[in-house]
C-alpha cells in the first residue's frame, strides 16, 4: 500500500446559501481546494453526500459536480453513509492512492438542505425505516434515549452537555467558515426550546448547506509540495446495528470503538498521542460518548472532562472541535466529514489563525453515520 | 497494485418481489456468493443503489445491509452512480483489494423499485435535475433523441433497434435469472405501445426489483480456490456531461469510449480479443451505440451487425448479452452493474449453462449512468 497526503484543501461558510444550487457549492469548494494544492489537474473526484435525491431532487451527483467542474472525463464517484458520507469519500480517495491506480484525487463533500425539503423525513432516511422511523422516532429522540442512559449509568448532568455547545461556540467564533459565530452560556442551552428530552435546541448541530473539499496524492506528487503536505497515518470504517434498540449498551458506540482501535493500531499511535480531535458533535450527547469510545477519557467521564475544560481548544488535555464542531461551525452532513479533515490539515499545517492549536502535529477526524451505524476514522500526522 | 480475483457469485431473481423488503432481497444474494465463493468472513463490503431514499425511505444502505447479513462491525459502504452503481460498487472493491487494505470483499447492488413510488421521477434525478428534468424530459424522451440522431446518421433502422430486444429476450429464455423469459418477434416490438418515438414498449427495459454479489479476493486467497477464480484485468471508468444537450455529437457516448480506451490499455487487450460482452441495454438503441463505442463495429454499423446475427450467444462474432441484458433479465439498477459481472463470471467457469457462450476466456462488462454521463468498465479473464 502506497503512502497518501493531503496536499491542498478549501471549503465554502456553512449556513443557508439560499443564492446557490447544490453544484455550485461543490465546485465552490473544490477550486478552493484545487488552488490551495497548486495542482493543474486531477485523476478522480468523490463526492460525499446523505441525500441529494430527497434534498434536491439530484441523483447521479458524481458527473453533475465533474461537469460542472470542467473535468470530465476523469471518474467521478458518489458515497454515501448519511452524515459519514464525507469521512467516506476521503477513505475511498485515500484507498485509489493507496492502490497506485491514481496519483491525484479530490475528495469533496456537498449537501443542500434549505432548500424546501422536509429535513427531518430525510434525515430520518439514515435510521432505521422499517424498524425505527415507522413507529415515528427521528434523530434527536434517538440521541436523546442514548443520553438518558449515560446520565443514568454514569451521572452526567444536564449541565455538562451543555457545556460542549458552549465551547464549540466559542470555538467557531474563531471560524470565518462557521454558520453560527456566536457564543453562548451554559444558561442558554438548559434554557432552550425542549426537543427531545433532555436534548433541548442548542444541543442540536443545525441545518446547513455547504461544501467542502480536499486534495489527495502520492509521495512523489507530495514531495513537490513538501511545505504543505500531511500524511494519512490510519483509514479505517467500522459498522454496526442500524437500529438503537439491537445494542447491548446505549452508552458506548460499537463502531467508534472499533473503528478507533483498528485506527490506532493502523498509525501505530496510542490516543495519548493524539493532539487535537475533531469528532461527530451532532448533538452535545455524542461528542461525550466519542470522547470517550476514542479513548481520550475513561467511560462515563466524558461529561466531567468537559466540563473541567480538557476538551478546550486553548488548554486542554485534547482540544476537541477546535473548528466549532458540526454545533458551531454546521452541519451539512455529506460536507463534514470533510471539513473534518480540512480543519486538521490547517492546524497541522500551521494555518489554524486565530484558532489554532499550540501543539499539533498528529489530528484525528472520527465522521460518524446515523445513530453510529457507520463510522469512519482519519489520523493525520504533520510532516 | 495487486492482483486482483472473483471468486464467487449469486443473485436474486429479478422482477416484481413484492414479499421482500430491500434489505431481504440484498442478503438473499450476497448469501448466496458467500456460500459460492466458500469464504468463512468477508473483510468489508460496498453496495450500489441508486435511490434506496426516494424507492423505499431508507438511505445509509451499507450498515443496514451489513446488519441484517450479521456481518458489523465491517466496513459497509454505499455508492450510487445511478444505473452505474453496480459497476462501481464493484470498481471501489477491486480498488480496496487491491490497494492491500482488505483480502476478501463482497461488492454487491440492490434497488426495490416496485413498492409504490413514482419510478419514472426517481429514475429522472439520475439526469440533469435543472436543466433537463426540470423542462420535462426522462429518459425514455433522451434516449429517443440518441435514437433518432443515429437512424438520421447512419441509416440505422426501427427494425435493426427492435433486432436487440428480440436477440436479449431469446438469451434471457434461458436465464433461471431473468424477469422475462418469453421470446418475442421483431413484429411485436416495433408494434408495441409507443413510449417516445421511435422506442416503443419493447425497446425499453422494465422497472425491476433485484439484488446481486460477487466476491472479490487477493491472489492468496483466490489461490486455494483456483478452479472457480477469474482474474480481473481491467477496471476503469469515466465520466460526461451530465445534460445531453451539453455534447458535441449525440450518436456516441464519451464516457463509454474512454472507458474503453483505458480498460484495452490497462488490460492490454484489443477488442477483438474479447469473446463476450455484457452492455447497458437500458433502450434497444444503446446496446447499438455501445458496441460501437467499445470498437466491436465500426462506428454506424452497430444496427447492421445486430441484424446480422454478430451479436447473437451462439454463434455470433462478438455474443452480446448472453444473459439477456436489461432488457430481458431486468434492470434494478443497482443490481445491474454486478449482475453483468456475474454472467461473465458464470460464462469464465463454464457455468454458463443452456447459455453457455462456446469460447469464454475474456469478457467484457459494460456498466452506465443516465443518458451516458458515468460509465464503468470491467474486463475479466479465465485462469
Amino acid at each position: 500500500m502506497r503512502d497518501v497526503y493531503v496536499i491542498g484543501a478549501g471549503m465554502t461558510p456553512f449556513g443557508e446559501l439560499w443564492n446557490k444550487s447544490i453544484r455550485e457549492i461543490f465546485v465552490d469548494a473544490a477550486m478552493l481546494a484545487i488552488e490551495d494544492a497548486g495542482v493543474d489537474h486531477i485523476d478522480s473526484l468523490y463526492v460525499g453526500s446523505m441525500s441529494p435525491g430527497l434534498f434536491v431532487g439530484q441523483e447521479h451527483l458524481g458527473p453533475v459536480v465533474a461537469d460542472f467542474l470542467g473535468v470530465t472525463p476523469v471518474p467521478a464517484t458518489r458515497v454515501e453513509s448519511a452524515c459519514a458520507s464525507g469521512g467516506v469519500s476521503f477513505r475511498q480517495a485515500f484507498l485509489e492512492v493507496a492502490s497506485g491506480v491514481s496519483e491525484i484525487v479530490l475528495a469533496g463533500g456537498v449537501e443542500k438542505m434549505t432548500d424546501g425539503a422536509d429535513v427531518t423525513e430525510a434525515l430520518a432516511t439514515a435510521a432505521d425505516q422499517e424498524y425505527e422511523v415507522y413507529h415515528g422516532v427521528t434523530f434527536p429522540g434517538l440521541y436523546a434515549m442514548i443520553a438518558r442512559a449515560h446520565m443514568h449509568q454514569f451521572g452526567t448532568t444536564r449541565q455538562q452537555l451543555a457545556e460542549v455547545a458552549v465551547k464549540n461556540h466559542r470555538n467557531g467564533m474563531k471560524n470565518p467558515n462557521a454558520q453560527f459565530r456566536s457564543e453562548i452560556t451554559n444558561e442558554q442551552v438548559v434554557k432552550s426550546t425542549m426537543v427531545a428530552d433532555p436534548l433541548r435546541l442548542l444541543d442540536c448541530s443545525p441545518v446547513s448547506d455547504g461544501g467542502a473539499g480536499v486534495i489527495l496524492a502520492s509521495a512523489d506528487v507530495a514531495k513537490k509540495m513538501k511545505s504543505r503536505a500531511v500524511k494519512v497515518i490510519a483509514s479505517t470504517q467500522a459498522s454496526d446495528t442500524i437500529a438503537l434498540h439491537d445494542r447491548t449498551d446505549l452508552t458506548t458506540l460499537g463502531a467508534v470503538v472499533r473503528a478507533a482501535e483498528k485506527a490506532y493500531a493502523m498509525a501505530g499511535k496510542k490516543p495519548s498521542d493524539v493532539n487535537l480531535a475533531e469528532v461527530h458533535d451532532c448533538f452535545t450527547i455524542a461528542e461525550i460518548v466519542i470522547s470517550e469510545d476514542l479513548g481520550f477519557f475513561e467511560k462515563g467521564k466524558g461529561g466531567e472532562a468537559v466540563e473541567k475544560g480538557l476538551t478546550a481548544r486553548e488548554c486542554g488535555k485534547i482540544p476537541i472541535n477546535s473548528s466549532g464542531g458540526l454545533k458551531s461551525k454546521g452541519h451539512p452532513v455529506g460536507a463534514t466529514g470533510i471539513a473534518q479533515i480540512i480543519e486538521l490539515y490547517e492546524q497541522l499545517t500551521g494555518r489554524g489563525g486565530e484558532r489554532q492549536v499550540k501543539k499539533a502535529n498528529i489530528g484525528l477526524a472520527q465522521n460518524m453515520g446515523g445513530s453510529g451505524a457507520s463510522c469512519v476514522i482519519h489520523i493525520l500526522e504533520a510532516i
